[in-house]
């Protein structure tokens, strides 16, 4: 699930919002798994993985992450992401282009007083994409660190919150023949001006 | 469906088959839509979409697209990409990185003979991703085009093959917790490594 959060008024927004109730009423499963791809300027390497959306507040995308991973020098480096969410559901896609910058302390502060002992433990214990030499490892690793947790324990400052705001929003859906309707809103001078692709 | 021929013997693809006949096995939906996402030289820009996979070929991996499309020229000024599948049936994804090239004419040749005359007609009549002014003028030229084909239509110019060959494999499991599993195989002095990540 997605919390909707005081959506803009505008088209883009307004086109979403019934997408994501369609797709709900539809079973659709892991409604908020999003791929969120970046540009590492260091290798010139584009990597993409997915993440879990917890929020779309106003026009900021929100998620969570750890702060020393290899996406965050990425976003830290080049602010500029591409985002995928796929709905099989409703034979849908949305491609988004977006820029990216770290939530407020107070907001991942919030977010993580608010998720589960065993999330947070996690989120405490794992060097995320680091080696490690077995599974065991972390699971021990995992269990030693929710055993010494307090109630009232402070998130680390290498977890926290990311917010994207789009600058581009494709809504492409899939027809017979590949002949898919692809409807695009772009930003022009503070404007969403809406286009029709060929597929 | 994707059509797997002749799989090196390593490690990665040996996992990859495996995951692949479970998917099947769970009728996973759209088990052959893929995400390729790439970069943009000149705006400085990633982007993202969803390709059909057609066939996994030794190590080339294979998808049709129009050769006038903006991908295609980020592919050639830019040939990194990365790759996501994803398969929730298993609650799977699998990480690429790649470099990717065209395939060779007679490749594509071949692969056009034997698809429909619809999609046929649909990769003639469409100038991928340019502006049009309604779904009606798409639907028109798809219809015009359709009718004017002969029966050993010859295949554009514009369309055709995309290989790619992985460099970077990650396979990622969820668990409960987010204690999820991630194997990464890279390629070192021509052999692949394995390695875990942390969750």
């Amino acid at each position: 699930m997605i919390e909707l959060l005081n959506l803009p008024s505008e088209a883009p927004y307004k086109k979403l919002e019934t997408l994501y109730h369609q797709a709900l009423k539809h079973n659709q499963r892991g409604v908020e798994a999003i791929s969120i791809s970046s540009y590492d300027s260091l290798s010139g390497e584009v990597e993409s993985r997915f993440v879990n959306l917890k929020y779309i507040q106003g026009n900021e995308w929100i998620f969570f992450s750890n702060y020393s991973s290899p996406k965050a020098s990425q976003f830290a480096s080049h602010d500029q992401i591409s985002v995928l969410i796929h709905w099989p559901a409703l034979n849908t896609q949305i491609r988004l282009k977006a820029k990216i910058q770290k939530t407020s302390p107070e907001f991942s502060d919030l977010h993580f007083k608010n998720r589960s002992k065993e999330k947070n433990a996690l989120a405490i214990s794992s060097a995320q994409s680091q080696p490690v030499t077995s599974f065991d490892a972390v699971k021990e690793r995992f269990q030693s660190t929710l055993a010494s947790m307090t109630s009232d324990q402070e998130r680390p400052e290498y977890w926290g919150g990311y917010s994207f705001t789009p600058y581009y929003f494709e809504f492409w859906e899939g027809h017979e023949n590949r002949l898919n309707k692809r409807q695009v809103f772009s930003i022009q001078e503070g404007s969403w001006i809406a286009q029709l692709l060929q597929p």
